[in-house]
């Protein structure tokens, strides 16, 4: 690869990427475009700008943007309307986000004329795969920078030397190391590494940023409503809301009732098992909920088909593959099941609980007057049952003679 | 069907198979073998003795068993090796007692020479199914009779006056509907029906039976210890306990933190939709307990492809197909997957509430020397990263080349 | 059931449809509704509307349609996206017709006020499900009869007895039975029955009545171009046509040169085996062209997920589920994936082989400059794979790790 | 990675391996051991001796071993009972022989004290990956060294220099470059590279070397019977023989009627599409045969679950994962299905194709009792289809019921 002539980073204004951003330029004497996103990681972006002019961006190689509404509208809700968890139970809550920063890196690039794009994830992890994937989707002819796995800046000591002898201001509290590491955005807060490393001793308290413990959750259930328009969340307690503030209300209630929490260890795409803490308020209850408005609008062939595709298309995105054919085609036909899921979910929130108690719709499929026990009126003929048990029994009848005769 | 000789009736020693016990008996002038199995439902066998008596049946055509001990390592822990949830939550503890039933049904048929079984299933569930699939997969030439299905006592009214009529005893208490029916065994309580059937409708307190409500569970998390081999949990707190009691020991663990309570709208296999109250609390623990010891025993490759299989599992189960050539196929490559699956796993209860938060293991596939953060000694070339990363992105940057070329 | 009204008859101007008619208007007294479809199954459809009006149906309850292009564009090119085969051979021709019949019974029954529609499928067959699924789906208040299921003339004679103490025309050849049963549409014919009921002798050369022996076919091969758009064929050696007039052309090709028989033993969706004589020359020499296609134009992740939703997708249209959320659900992916499918295929046909030699598209993803054996001008570095294989096989190592200190 | 001290190399005796030899000798200084494998490729092994004692190879250290039966038997057959295909088309005849290879490779490395492997694949293609990670799977410490990776040997004439360089003799007609390249075993050649790089044009006939043009086969059809066991076939004709013989005997007749070509345009796992020629002779009849039993013998259950996991299976054998626990989970699945699969089939060998014409067995699932169209004497009963068919309906028509009130 030759060296690249303009670079835009994915910075978040902190030490890390500021010392990459210092490295391109000091490495390749390339000129490099920052790019900041809220994602609703919950930091202010105003400091991010002042570093980036600090290390010498130019203002109009400075971009800052909100993306929440596209982050939960574009990626968050296509992906819950999947149902979907990596390995049973991780709500892939970073995995969602990147293809989106690549999407706005390569965009980025195009609209500034740069050659590269750049990030920090380091070449044990899942995010540079996921992000260098989709950018390689998007624009074949990218260039990607992982300064983590070119340079030797190995241990915390040498890039903290490092930073000084190349004036990147080291704050006085990020000279020692993190005793764990953090990943958020709107819909969760990953922890991994260092203190967690070790998957038999359980997580220390001040790991959890995003949720109140359990056991300290308020002693009674709080009750909410959430309304569905096509299978995405489009109202809470009957307040229609915007597709980032819903998820926002929701971490809110999620917060405070100490849900969404997970302890899990994962098997990484690059190949070995890591242990992660998960915060998930909002997340967790809206996969709660939708399950619940599925259960009444959904059909069964359709749900069981969904049900079997879910844990491929949690594996396409967990390692990166937002932005494939095979994604997209079964995103077209978890879409298509969506049209009529809609209506309202009831659930009750109590200390670590997301329950759902109640759900109603106008598309309902629910027919109280097949399922009765009362009298139903013939909606049911339950002689019919005799026949649909025989069929489906012939072939295991055939398979019985066959065995007997075997034996016999 | 010609009329039957000699049938092994599912008696359960309640007033419905009492009468089903009569009307056999005054339908087809038949002998009756009364089969009633101590599945953990937590009722006296004694009585049902008794009341067989009463109604003619000869001792030696009464079998009373204690399959608790089979139910659990035969049925149970086999469908817990897969994970098997139906529609996303449903712990399958109906559908996974049947085929025990049937089988003892046709063995004890074929051991008193009966050439008819019968069960107390209406019409419009799944139970008579999963009967009758697995009675017929047994004996292809077994006769089934299903009264609910042949008589025209469709009324709580005319049911009691046949009985009356034909010298059925009627407790007081049983004049009446119940409010809603109850299914019963070591895995689970399930309530269905009447109060039950809007699904809009917040479940009554009283429908639970199982387990405390998270608001009155101890104040106080307790944490245990699961010990697992081969896929099966065989210790609590490291004491060794056979399946059946392990069952009941996680039971009376679930119950007293009110774990395991799910309202679900589930699709039936004949078709339309119901809404059950489930409690499984010893399940629910155990569910979680197993996904904690595979994340670090059971490699990606194997626990991705269990995890696409498993829908299809849940969903034979509940159909009915436990004895069927597809559902043995799945088994044995899931069986396959849990020769390492050991070690012991830690876990939190509290209030509804059973999260993994340690699992070690002899066998463990985590290496803390491949994910660590720290120096890993070379046990990782971050390096290989960007090749693999390269191939994987090779076809979607020839799409994305592709793509380019058409627009121009 | 209430007596139905006015009925709708898939009417074939056969001897057994027209006993059909004539036990519809006598059984019930109901007025006749007929309809008779061209879908490519070779016969005149003039001779129908005469036995028709000499049966009494008024000339307005006459529909005789072509709906040869429908069939095709609608149903057959759809089906061939996915590359559809049943149980590894069977390419679902009569399958594939059902739904579109029962979809224009059902409209006509909407146009004529008629409240039941009517088949001439036998209660063993799939054909009666393919027919009735539809049917329910598309209105849920029809009435179907199937009068093979209903009345008792079981064998030929009471079934000749019966036409002709109704007035029934019995043509002279038409007393005798059958050797085998024959359906046939523009995209296959398939045989079955009697003769052909010993699954181990071979299927006498004049069940095949679609193509040549091959050992007839001619000495020399030949050679077409099958264009293709959007995944479906749209002209034949340059020659932009129709879906039917590519299928019938097809279908010449495939005659003149003996290809497309298949004999077969399949599982039927009501429970047994049966065995099959199909003749599809033209879709024979199709799907070769598509897998031929997509072979340059289909991405591997793509192609890969196609290849595992087939034997689901055509399970589905086996069994009748044409109109079903799931099958539109996977016709969406497969839709989705078909997009860039476009270009020439060139086959070589010769004595029952139908073989891909070569394809070409402006759309191909075959990249030369990749995969050449010569100097690759650096489009793909060789040590890339290092890593590739690497990273793929940390998960192996960890296993062998494992397996290696439990052993030692 | 450190230097090999002693490395055992996968020697075919050619010009190409002779030149790694060399090449390992030179570069590492390391100890070589040769092996040689008979796996049916149809080349002596004697000259591989000599060539490698004129290399300097210890006696000792020269393996050759015919190993066609295990090639058979543990791979190829196991193989074959799932039916795999991969891409729809290909019999995966390369990839099925590398792990055996690899097996070889790393049990003669831990006899002979070796601490490293060897290959002669691209970097380009799928064998390296399929001899790497078997190996790795099978030793996690196994060094591998793959020479097209990492010299710069990379255009024929500076391989041919460093050869005569260093004393590789180099035969005449060696010197330019080979038309295109070769791979062959028992089950197959496949011939790739060169005169087949443009996939519009055809292959020419001199690349096939394995069967006759069909156009030259025999103008009469020849029938054979091939018996199978648990899925393998055991004899033809009544003939019985080993797994290696039988293979033998179906590419002897495979060949003379010039069956098993295929023109394929694949996706590599590496990422690229390629183009290979491929000549199945005995395995393409196997194939057919395979499914004729197992279509008589075979449960529609298994088969369809079977039909859903062969081409995940058939990808994990192309992409090199034959010795990983997702493959043996399969092949678990697969084998118990494969219990009954006993009995005959006769096929049709012409110009080309392989037609099942008959297959009988004692374990037939197939039941004339009920299939019949005569008079089934009661095995079937026709009315058990209208209840058959109203349950599997009933979602359809509350789906259909749903849709009516939405439009009205």
């Amino acid at each position: 690869m030759s060296a690249p002539k303009k670079v835009v980073l994915a910075y978040s204004g902190g030490l890390d990427t500021s010392i990459i951003l210092k490295w391109l330029q000091v490495e390749y004497g390339c000129e490099v475009v920052t790019f900041t996103a809220d994602l609703g990681q919950g930091e202010e972006l105003d400091p991010a700008r002042k570093k980036a002019e600090l290390l010498g961006i130019k203002p109009e190689n400075i971009y800052i943007e909100d993306v929440r509404e596209e982050f939960v509208r574009d990626f968050v809700f296509p992906m819950f309307r999947a149902n979907a968890v990596y390995e049973g139970l991780y709500l892939l809550g970073t995995s969602i986000a990147r293809p989106l920063i690549s999407k706005r890196l390569v965009e980025i690039a195009q609209e500034t004329g740069a050659d590269a794009i750049a990030h920090g994830a380091t070449g044990k992890g899942n995010d540079q795969v996921r992000f260098e994937l989709s950018a390689y989707a998007l624009n074949p002819d990218i260039k990607v920078i992982a300064p983590w796995r070119l340079w030797s800046l190995t241990s915390r000591t040498t890039l903290i030397e490092w930073a000084e002898r190349n004036q990147v201001p080291v704050p006085k509290d990020k000279r020692g190391e993190a005793p764990f590491s953090v990943d958020a955005n709107l819909l969760h807060t990953s922890s991994e590494g260092k203190v967690l490393e070790d998957p038999a001793v359980d997580a220390p308290d001040y790991v959890y940023q995003r949720t109140v413990n359990p056991e300290d959750a308020p002693d009674a259930p709080e009750f909410i409503e959430v309304g569905f328009e096509k299978g995405d969340a489009v109202s809470i307690n009957g307040e229609a809301m915007s597709p980032a503030t819903i998820l926002t209300a929701l971490n809110e209630y999620g917060r405070k009732h100490g849900i969404g929490r997970l302890d899990l260890v994962e098997g990484r795409y690059v190949g070995m098992k890591s242990r992660g803490i998960y915060e998930t308020p909002g997340g967790t209850i809206l996969l709660a909920a939708h399950r619940g408005i599925e259960q009444i609008t959904l059909d069964r062939g359709a749900a069981h088909l969904k049900d079997e595709l879910m844990p491929r298309y949690a594996e396409l995105i967990y390692n990166g593959y937002w932005f494939s054919p095979e994604r997209e085609m079964l995103q077209a036909a978890i879409d298509l099941s969506q049209t009529h899921v809609e209506g309202t979910v009831r659930l009750k929130l109590y200390k670590g609980l997301a329950s759902v108690v109640g759900r109603w719709s106008e598309r309902s499929l629910y027919s109280e007057a097949h399922v009765t026990f009362e009298d139903d009126a013939g909606a049911y003929d339950q002689k019919d049952a005799a026949g649909f048990i025989k069929l489906n029994a012939l072939r295991l009848k055939l398979l019985a003679t066959r065995d007997r005769k075997l034996k016999g």
